[in-house]
Formats: structure tokens, sequence, C-alpha cells
């Protein structure tokens, strides 16, 4: 299979992983930059990702357009990631989500969305939250900084990431971390965030194509039901589930 | 297929969504207005909304009398819906359930049910909150005034719409924004509600027969596994779930 | 089908409703009297309620002792059911079990478990907690006084009831209420707990055997995957689920 | 079956269950000793729990080498494993997993992890809190000291246990207990905790091969759909799950 093709493989299995893992719903979406072209991304048409397979994916400019004659409806929100990907060379793919746990961050005034867990240092110091009611996508181009999300108060959350695997992990541990931030706000006294060093530190050992990160994707593809889509990584061992 | 076994079917649907989504177990239901006659409705008869089918759909009138034989029990609470219909005219679709993340709102005096996520905003400035132990079908028909919902102390919730797909719609996002202020109070300092402006701008915006409208219904009843009940809206493309 | 053959399959359907609802794991039992002898009662061997079917259903008398010869093993904890049947002769069916969200009120000083939701209001004025580490059985029994459900602390709670359906019922609903409770409290401000007189009123109303009771029965009985077996009352429709 | 390929089916059986259980996903591994070589032990290669069969468990010696040539990828925590059994002779299996509701007690400084149920009486008096940022792993083998679990902040929790029956009981029920105690300090009020006469009262009377413990292994492994690898004891009756 193709370069373009085991991408585009790849991102029926992000949007069906999104879903099965409950970071989207009939909204959110995933996009990734075009392999052979930087000036365009694939993302699916206008459905929920549950339900999203190859022939639903479209490609787009940076402007949000297709490049080829479509007659099927587009997500409105395509132009957040279009700013994203034309802001940010660096960023090879983008979600778009709502996540419950992540919003009564950008609600509450009393507590700040930083990394508690190890699997969090993604977050950086902390999250940047756009208070703006409806956020300009080149502003939240902005906002993503030097850090990989940002906040959009009660509506979701838009993190970018050098790989669709990287993308999904910080969408499902971004939720994650907030619950056990809340939960530890519950139990009270003072909260122990992880160190600038501790953040700096992990970050730097952690490797988007390590054995380690290919055994969560194979295992959420496994449980979002497709794990017959993933392509064997070189040297690799892909599994199928058991019954 | 008619209008009438159309909306029959989408009733089913809105069934089983309403089961899936937890919004109802064996208690609560939804009804439809009748297309041709305004004096009348659609409701099933006493079942679980998990179990009901096309051929448990009877047609009531506005005392909620059945207009035809009827020997299998019906819902006890059909009046609300009847009373409803009667005093709304505008209203074309009515939900009455319990769905438990908006208990606590009728249970503790500390926090109203306000709007804090966008998809929230239908609530309007605040739920009405009928405190007498039974409320009168007639008093939350007035309750219902100019807002959509009304939450009655221990019982529930009775959301009023324009269609079965935004009923649906309100009964889902209802719940959701319960937990995301839930969580917010948790987690301390101020709580940035939507403001009047924010609500209205989002109303405004809002269509409930749009593509994003759509979406969320496809999505929904692919989830409650009656998507092939789905009737494929004109120009719209229709979809089964994926393996 | 006899009197005896249908209540054994009654129980079989509350071991699987209990496990479907999350009331009962590994631990927890569901019993019932002997329909045409007081001073026995059905019980399942030791089992989790999940895996019962109809031939793990063994007869004890009232000192928990098999009333014919029996290598199988039993519960431990079946003196206590033993103990209630014994001692409260208007009981008919009986639970122990150790529901998550029950457990919280055993522990936490500052809240005692009371009604707040309608369906809350078998509780009575409030649940009465067995403060002694290993509770005697006959000292359950007697605690369990003019109300339905004793909590025990740090272990679990013990309904008991008229009829199994009932029992059920108080089952599933006791966690609601405690959950209701809980996030209310969250909310903060003063409680609103059903009055003594909003108690008795719906007491009052509530049958074991109306036509509710029935739809709710059936639906978790379709839930638990076992709808097939149930036993369509007179002039009632029992329904299978829909696909 | 000999004792080794039983123990491996044993092993298979408690990766499913720790991961129908949702005390691992991706991340998170059990491993258990050799039986008849107390120098070596048995882990899965480098895959999620929920994925394992008997073809991916290897056998490393106490420094966490495989003792046979072996070409596939092996956990980096496998030196975890290796270090407690190095350092704890009466250990027979041991987990470690990032159970989410451990997490909060390893950030909010104001509660103690200790236990409030009594199937929480293993934990002893309190849960040992690694706070170094990486702890070493012969650090947490003497952290276990005489407690049987060791909470690791922003990390997760090790427990080690004399079986693989029992490393799995631990593993669920820390969670639970951790549970049961936050929303104890949500409703307020002073906290019981299991006194120290109620905790060895309980862990007196706890055997790792009762019929009660059976019974819940018997259960974890039909919910996590491997009730067909069971290995019936002696006696027991093992039993397949109803449909």
């Amino acid at each position: 299979m193709g370069n373009l093709d085991t991408l585009m493989q790849d991102l029926v299995i992000a949007n069906r992983i999104l879903a099965r893992e409950e970071v989207v719903d009939a909204y959110g979406h995933v996009s990734v930059r075009h392999p052979d072209n930087p000036n365009r991304f694939l993302i699916a048409r206008s459905l929920a990702p549950e339900l999203v397979g190859p022939e639903d994916i479209v490609e787009l400019d940076l402007d949000g357009q297709p490049v080829r004659d479509e007659d099927r409806s587009l997500y409105l929100e395509r132009f957040i990631h279009a700013a994203i990907f034309a802001a940010r060379p660096d960023v090879m793919a983008v979600v778009h989500a709502h996540a419950e746990d992540t919003l009564p961050f950008g609600i509450a005034q009393g507590t700040k969305l930083r990394p508690v867990i190890h699997s969090g240092s993604f977050i950086g110091t902390e999250v940047n939250l756009l208070v703006t009611d409806m956020a300009q996508a080149s502003d939240l181009a902005k906002c993503l900084g030097a850090n990989g999300v940002a906040l959009m108060r009660g509506h979701g959350f838009a993190p970018a990431a050098r790989s669709l695997i990287e993308v999904a992990r910080l969408s499902v541990y971004l939720p994650r971390n907030a619950r056990a931030l809340m939960r530890a706000r519950q139990l009270g006294g003072e909260i122990k965030y992880l160190s600038q060093g501790e953040i700096e530190a992990r970050n730097r050992g952690y490797s988007p194509y390590s054995v380690e990160t290919w055994r969560t994707w194979e295992y959420w593809a496994n449980k979002a039901g497709c794990g017959h889509l993933l392509t064997r990584p070189e040297g690799g061992q892909a599994r199928m589930p058991k019954g």
C-alpha cells in the first residue's frame, strides 16, 4: 500500500479510536497533513467519526476548500484545522473535540488545567484558555503557541501534534489528566502538579514512534473494532483481538 | 413512505436514542404532534422506550385519551404530554424523563441549572424549577413559558421543542450541561455562565434541520442500533454503521 | 408452569438483573421465601449472580441449612437471609449487596442517606446504619424495623421487601438516590429531602404489581439478556427485545 | 495440564481480567513467579493486556532478562517486576498499573489512601506513597515493606501478593476503596476508616484459595470473555456464562 493509502487508513482508525474513547461523538473531527503536499490536509466529510470509512475522506487546501469537485457536506469547523496547518508548519495532525471532562476547566475560574499525571506532561505548564465567545481560527492557531493544546471556553479543546498517533494520545490523555485533577481537588489539600523539570524530562524521553506508542495505537484500534485496518510497522508484530 | 409513517418511524428512533443515551430507562417517554391533526399526538403504549416498535405507537387526543379502541395499558403520565400540546401550539415534540444528572439541581438549593456549554444554550437564562410535590400538568405547561425545559424537583425534567430531533437534542444536552456545571462547581472559583448575548447568538444560529443536526441524529440512531430505520433527507447521505 | 417453577425462574431473572444493574458482582445475593412453606427460602448456591441458572437454586430452612442433600458450596452470608425471613414474616424477598454508591454513606459521618428522589421514598425517613464491625444477622433483621433497608458500614446494604420485583427495585433505586444526594451535596446550599408527607403519599400510591412495576421488570430483564425467561402476567403483554 | 501450563493460562486470564475491569489499558502488566524456579518469572511481551494469549508469555530472570532468545519487544517496566521478585521472596505475583481512581491520592496532599471498605483491608494502615519522580525499582520493592501495595505519584500503583488471584483482587479493590473514600470526602464530616483491629480481623479471615475467592475469579474471567480458559479447582464447579 502506498504512503497516502496507509495514511488515509490511519485517519479512519484515528476517527474510530476517538469515537470509542469518547473524545468525539457526532461532533469533533481529526485531520492529517497530506504526506506529499504540505499545503493540503485530509479530513472526513461531515459525518460522525464513528461512521467514517476511507471513502469519506476528502482533501482540502489551507483555506479549507476541497481540491476536487465535492457535492457532499463538509464540517463547518474545517477552517480551524486549515488555520492551524497554515500557521504551524511543524504540525502534522489536528483534533477538535468537546470531550466532557475538559469542559469544567473552561467554566470554573478557580483551577487551571495543568499536568498532574505523567502522561499529561504534553500539556506543558498549563493549557491556554480562549475566553472569547467564538474564537477565530487564526487566534486559536496562535494560542497553540509553544504548547500542543488549546482550550475553548464552554466549547472544547484542540490539540495539534507531529503525528496522528500522537494527536490521538493527546486527545485521550487530556481528559484523563483533567479527571485526575478534578478528583484531587475534591480530596483537598495542596495539589502536586508536575514540575517544570518533570515535564521536560518526560517530554524529552517521549518518542511518537516508540514500541510503547505503537502498543497504545494497536490496543485502541482493536478496542474500536478496526484492528484489521492496522498497518504493521517494520519489524513490529501487529495483532488481532482474541475472543 | 407517507408523512405519518415516516414520523412514526422517527418516533421509534427517538425512543431508542433516548434509551441508548440513558435519558430514559423503564420510565420516561417521548411524543410528537400528529402531522395532519394538531389536536392529536403520537406516543408509545406503556412500554420501556428501548423496546418500542412501530406497532406500539398509539394516537391520543389533547385530553390524553386514545382516539381508537385500545386495550393495552397506556403511560399514566401521558397527561403531561397532552397538557403541553394543548397549551403550546408551537410545540411539536415533548419528552418527560428522569435523567439522573439533572436531579441534583432540583434537590440542592445552592446552584441553579444554567447554560455553561454552547450546546446548552437552549436552556435560556435558567431552567424553571417546579417545587410543588406533584406538579399539575397544566402548571408544567405554563412553566415551560419562554424556555424549552422545566425541571421537576426530585422527579425529572420535561423539554418541549419544534421537532423530534430537537427534543432529543435537548434531552441529551441538558444532562451534559448539568454535569459540566457540577464539575465546575467542584473545581471552585467563579463560574462563567453563558451570557445573555451568547445564548441569543447561539440560538439564532441554530437550525433544527441543518446538516449538523442531521449528523447527530444519524450518529445517535446508529449507536442505538436503528440506523436502518433512518429516512434519508433530501440530498443527504444516510449511512449504515461499519463493523 | 407451576407456582414454584415460575418463582424459581423469577429468582434467576432477579439474579441477572442485579448483576446487569451493577448492584452485585461476584458478591451479593438475592433470595425469595418459598411460596408454599414460609419456613423455607430459595437462593443460589455459591455463584456470581450473573452466572446463576435454575439448576443453581437451592432450598434452605430458616437456620440457613439446605433441606436436601447438597454437596455444592453455599454462600457464607446465607444466614443474613435466613435471619431476616425468620424475624420478619411480612418479608418475601431479601437482597444483600455491596453497591458502590451506597458505601460512602456508611463511611462519612456528615450526611445521612435519606430520600431525595421520588423513587427513593421506600427508604423512609432515613436508612438505618449498622456501625458494628460484623453485624450479627439478627441485629440486622431487627434494624430493618419499620424501614425496608439497612446499611452496613464499609460493607453494603440489605433491603427486604414484599416481592422479588420490589426488592430488585429497592436495590437499584437506593444507589440512584445515593448518587443524587451525593451530587446535590457537591452543588452546595440546603438539601430538599422528601418530606414525611411526600414519602407517605408516594408509598401509599405504590403497588408492587402495577403496570408500571411490570414495565420496569420487563425492561430490566431484557437489558440483562433474559427477557425470554419472563412469565407474562395475566392480561399483560410480554415483549422481546428488538434488534 | 502441567503446573506450568495451568499457571500460564491463569496469567492470560489475569491479563484479560485486569483489562476488562479497567485496571490496565495499553499500559500496565501482571507477572507471576515461575512455579519451579523462584529466580524466574512469567510476563507478557510488550502487548496490551487485553490482547495477550499464551504464546505471548515470556520467561525472565530476576534481572529482567529473557532466559531464551527473544526478538520480540519487552515491557520497559519489567524491571519493576524483577526487582520486587528479587527483594521479596514471599511475593508470587505482581501488578503495575495506572488505574485512574488511585491517581488523585498521589496528587492531593490532603487525604491518604486508607481502607474504608472491608475488601480494602489488604491496604493495611495506609498506602505508601513514592514521591520521587522516577521511583527506582528497588526503592519500590522496599517501599512495599509490610504492606501489599505502593502508590507512585502521578503514575500509578503496584500491588504484590501471594497468588495471581490475590494480586488481581488487590488491583480491582484498591480503586474501589479509593472511589468510596473520595465520595465519602465529598459527603463531608469525619471519615470512619477501618480500625487496626478490623483490618487485622479481616486479613486473618482471608484465604486466597477459598470458595469465595474462586467465585470472584470465575466471575471476572467470564466477564472478560475467557471463562473457557478456567482450570476447575479440585472439587469445585467451573461454570460457563449463560446467554
